[in-house]
């Protein structure tokens, strides 16, 4: 792909690249004022944007720009996946710098591509314009049966609090790519993780079919700042197992390796609560992906942990907030 | 409002601001994943999203933060008209420097709230981060009865050419607010324009509900670079009376009048064609706004345009181009 002489250029440009990719439910897609969506009779509609912007998000030197297509869309599509839903369809808002739309914008859509085709996510429309960084900004629709939508707020005092995958891996990849010089080596799986993210769309939507999960939330800033935000949308408190938690592999340390998985952002797991009547019908594993029970929901509304010692101690939220 | 400490509170802040306007609809807003909203049954979706960055759309030391908060999301809703449609819901996308998230934030969001409520659109979620400049980034869910939507492909040779409105008025008060020292005069009617455009929503919808208009768009770059959009995306050409053009007020000389009248940015007016069997059910106003038949759609691939002397020329899509 060129560089493109103007925006009209430039947004035919983007839609050729998605072009083979449809749905029979996107009516009309860019090249209009708007797009046109057709939502499934019986369900309802699940909203969700989100910031993807260079220097607070990723690094142009660090991050490939195909990982950067890939994980902005994967990061929003997350929060679908989080209410129990399936992702339709995405708008993509993107500000360039003129050096950026030729290679970088086209390796960029290659992972946005890959991203949309494996989420089954349809470019929809969105809008460009110019920046001195780049500036992206994705909106997914998505959609849950009506009635099957899992909240942040279901979380009942008794409730085994449960995790999908390891946590803290993506952060101690952010860490590994940080340190290298030169290319990474992406097929490190922590470094894979932090860059190529993959959503938990069909365990979410399989939780929220079985009426599994009393409440989720995607982990995108980390479990301590996560799980405090579904403890204040339930009025619950939760109590961990420190010696339960699924560990980053390859950290020597414990300690390190505790802070990680309780505090690192990025991983995009899912982080849900199951009541004990239910509990034995939840698997050790969904489609080779760990479910872990790593605590409880408790009535005082604090977050505890307690490691091997038997020692309790509080938790804080400490995850990433792009206001700290 | 004061200052947030983190990104819930700030989040906190934004959404009790817009606490009293509520939607049934919306059957979840801020506060957990993603925002759920439930379609109307035999309607389509319709979902546009915009830029609104500063630097580029907006001047902090210019624009007051009240009409940024207006615009933004006037001027998405705009995408919404120019479909037939309706708003429903947004989400607000915002990455403010620190020193904003004060007093500017404040004046932001009660012109964006001003906006919302005569648009009777509610707000559903978005993103919030840190930026060096104001970045927004607005995203409108409407909705069209299904078979009534307006696309800009619709318009046949022989169609007659309408506008709604003044034309050129928003860059002549741009004009105005850029020579301008210290506190604009909010009352000028091009400066009022310019800050706080009126999208055409209950036009647009009427005007599809009648089936009265063939192609639609709005005019947001200006009338020579839109109607070019309308011709290529319909395959037609367009010719234009320069003597019907509704020129802005307040200008001295014809020909500059002209040159703000064809390629003049932000007007948020409503461009259609309507076939000729139809134009005479159009009234030459609409609740107060005019119609204005300018010119008529042709076969050939071109625009251009007759002044008074019956003199034809070529019309150049020179509105605005980000990339331009």
């Amino acid at each position: 792909m060129n560089h493109f002489r103007n925006e009209d250029a430039l947004v035919k440009g983007i839609a050729r690249h998605f072009l083979p990719h449809r749905s029979h439910r996107l009516r009309l897609g860019i090249g209009d004022d708007a797009a046109l969506w057709k939502p499934t009779p019986g369900f309802v509609s699940i909203l969700t944007s989100d910031w993807f912007l260079e220097g607070s998000h990723f690094f142009r030197t660090k991050h490939p720009p195909d990982s950067v297509g890939w994980k902005c869309l994967a990061r929003a599509a997350s929060d679908i996946a989080a209410m129990g839903g399936t992702p339709g369809c995405f708008l993509l808002n993107l500000a360039l710098p003129p050096d950026t739309t030729g290679k970088w914008l086209k390796s960029f859509l290659g992972g946005l591509h890959r991203a949309a085709r494996s989420l089954d996510c349809v470019l929809a429309g969105g809008d460009t314009s110019r920046s001195r960084r780049i500036l992206i900004n994705i909106t997914v629709i998505g959609e849950v049966q009506e009635g099957q939508e899992v909240l942040r707020a279901g979380a009942r005092p008794g409730d085994v609090l449960c995790v999908s995958g390891r946590l803290g891996e993506a952060e101690q990849g952010l860490r590994l790519l940080r340190e290298t010089r030169g290319r990474v080596n992406q097929k490190n799986e922590a470094i894979g993780k932090h860059l190529y993210p993959q959503p938990r769309v069909a365990l979410g939507r399989w939780l929220a079919q079985r009426d599994l999960a009393s409440a989720m939330i995607d982990l995108s800033d980390g479990l301590s700042s996560d799980l405090g935000r579904l403890c204040r949308a339930s009025g619950v408190g939760a109590w961990i197992d420190a010696g339960k938690l699924p560990l980053p592999r390859g950290t020597d340390r414990l300690e390190s390796a505790q802070q990680l998985a309780l505090h690192g952002g990025d991983d995009y797991e899912l982080l849900f609560t199951v009541s004990r009547r239910k509990v034995a019908s939840l698997p050790a594993t969904f489609r080779k992906l760990e479910l872990t029970q790593i605590g409880k929901i408790t009535k005082g509304r604090t977050m505890r942990i307690v490691g091997k010692d038997g020692a309790e101690e509080p938790l804080r939220a400490a995850g990433w907030d792009p206001f700290r």
